[in-house]
């Protein structure tokens, strides 16, 4: 079984990612130097408190630690201002100080959610991830983007700020419903087809085995795409270059969630379409084979994700994709493939070719 | 007249203050290397409006830069998530990108709000700060303490967040009301009490100049202030130690604020009154004598400061100070003066002292 400790290397904000299958009945000796206080909030959600909550607060009070709940609803419409308040509101009525930690235990929206709250309550204290997806132990648990949602864009508010360490178990898969896993393994095949051929090529080699569960080969691809994305992030640590490479699948993705109305597509799913489109944006502009387009289907169809995107009209995703936060001066910029496992940034995409590829 | 540039070191976050007596005439040469795009967010308030955002507007223009305006009520009662959220709504319509410069016009209010919602819209863009009263000057223009206040406490909202550039022009000086002049003064003094006697003594020697708004000599005590301010905050940039001296009088202060209800006493006004708590509570420990104290009363008096506290009663201000963001492990931790001009911290303060200077 994979047991092994990623650094992500960002100078003095460098943590540990902790990928194995017994983490959450080891947080107690892997977190004993994370605290700098006897206090801790665990934010987490209604799906994930009844799995998880009791076994991470027996760990915490083995090393006395007073451990405060925050138990938010489930899913991506709750990552808003509203519900942060709800952190903050609760901190300060048990008079959290600089010194207490937060501790995100959930998905992508929890980690998100906490990591802002703890970037921003009383600017800043610490916090740790726990994350019990996929898709959040291989997205959300290296880079640091914290944030919420705005009625007007997602992510549209929040900050660059590192968790003190990360721990992922592979034994939370055992909980995980099957949509989430392909969900997950959306972003884990985005790391391929990003600058590593040969992570693509051992996905399409193991996608039946991840599909089924098979802890082993999901610790391994779980370890790959965190290292995959320490690299990139390591580089570029405040997105003013290759780390938009990341939104491979996004600047598509982010429009089919937000047009459909959030919570209705996952985020994972909006990706894996995101990422079909560019394919075909690509392959337009004359960069890769439609070859090579069916192979980047044929992975994420086996995934179980929707290689299809809805039909929201070139307007609209026009509209909806305007306001991406890769944007400059009004220039929608996409990730595009100059060769499969090889992509690239650019803002020269002819109106024209949208249409064919979004009709 | 005092023209001069001091430079906040904070390694790459380091950046100027203009201090003089045309800046906001000279604002396009003053600014002209800090904007990344043609677009600017300028934030002020109804009270500052009609007397400078068409001088900002027009100085913008000349470097071809867009402006976009959000004016607010002016008062502290504002600084809240809802108007917070004001900024991002009309930051997200007009389509502001990462390289969108957002610009403080306005006292401290505006500043804290304008800094964070550049700290934290798209995770980050740039902005500068031109205060308009003497508190702002020498207080939120240095430093990078960004935030907005929370119905359970001041300022628990927050982030680490330097400007690009910082224009104080002593012509606001010509505009500003005598009550906030006196709340200005209070943070000017409060750096001779925190560990500069030399300034102290020249504030008593000046202070009559002062506060009939002699511009050569504000002009002094601002860039005094700010040295003062800066040399402390490059010693600690996240007040881990030391960055906490600049708290003098505010943990009372803060106190005074919050049980009056926002915006009753100003911020100034809370911490001269802080100060002489702080000082009468020295002195009660033995620290600094009578005489002492009698010196710190009299010079915020002569620069029209309360130095009477309101009598909330020791059980209100023990409640209120509970929130603070310097306590730690529930411990209120003071800022006190071991001799006048040398200032410390300690969280050790025995109740019945706090009872009877606060009787």
């Amino acid at each position: 079984m994979i047991e092994c400790t990623l650094t992500v290397e960002l100078a003095e904000r460098s943590y540990p990612i902790h990928i194995g299958t017994n983490g959450l009945d080891q947080l107690a000796n892997l977190l004993k130097d994370v605290f700098k206080s006897k206090q801790a909030v665990v934010v987490t959600n209604e799906t994930v408190a009844p799995l998880y909550l009791d076994a991470v607060k027996q760990q915490l009070h083995q090393l006395s630690i007073q451990v405060i709940e925050v138990v938010l609803p489930d899913g991506e419409q709750y990552k808003t201002g509203q519900y942060l308040d709800q952190i903050y509101s609760v901190m300060l009525v048990n008079k959290c100080d600089r010194k207490t930690t937060l501790v995100a235990l959930g998905g992508g929206v929890i980690g998100d959610m906490t990591g802002y709250a703890a970037a921003t309550y009383m600017r800043g204290v610490s916090f740790v991830q726990i994350p019990t997806t996929l898709l959040s132990q291989v997205d959300s648990s290296v880079g640091g983007k914290t944030g919420i949602n705005h009625p007007l864009g997602k992510n549209m508010i929040g900050a660059f700020y590192q968790p003190k360490a990360v721990v992922a178990d592979m034994n939370v898969f055992d909980t995980l419903p099957d949509r989430e896993l392909s969900a997950g393994l959306a972003e884990v095949i985005k790391y391929g087809l990003i600058d590593d051929i040969a992570f693509l090529e051992w996905l399409e080699a193991n996608i039946d085995a991840l599909m089924s569960r098979d802890k082993e080969k999901l610790g391994e691809a779980v370890a790959w795409s965190c290292r995959n994305k320490a690299r990139i992030v390591a580089e570029d640590e405040t997105e003013s270059g290759v780390r938009a490479l990341l939104n491979l699948g996004h600047t598509f993705g982010h429009a089919i969630e937000a047009g459909m109305g959030y919570g209705v597509w996952l985020h994972g799913e909006g990706v894996a379409a995101g990422m079909v489109l560019a394919a075909k944006t690509s392959a337009a502009l004359g960069y890769i084979s439609e070859a090579d387009v069916a192979r980047v289907i044929s992975i994420l169809a086996k995934a179980n994700l929707p290689v299809e995107h809805p039909k929201l009209g070139l307007e609209r995703y026009l509209e909806l994709m305007s306001v991406d936060k890769k944007n400059e001066a009004g220039k929608i910029r996409f990730i595009l493939m100059k060769s499969l496992g090889q992509s690239f940034i650019t803002a020269d995409v002819p109106v024209a070719v949208l249409e064919q590829v979004l009709s």
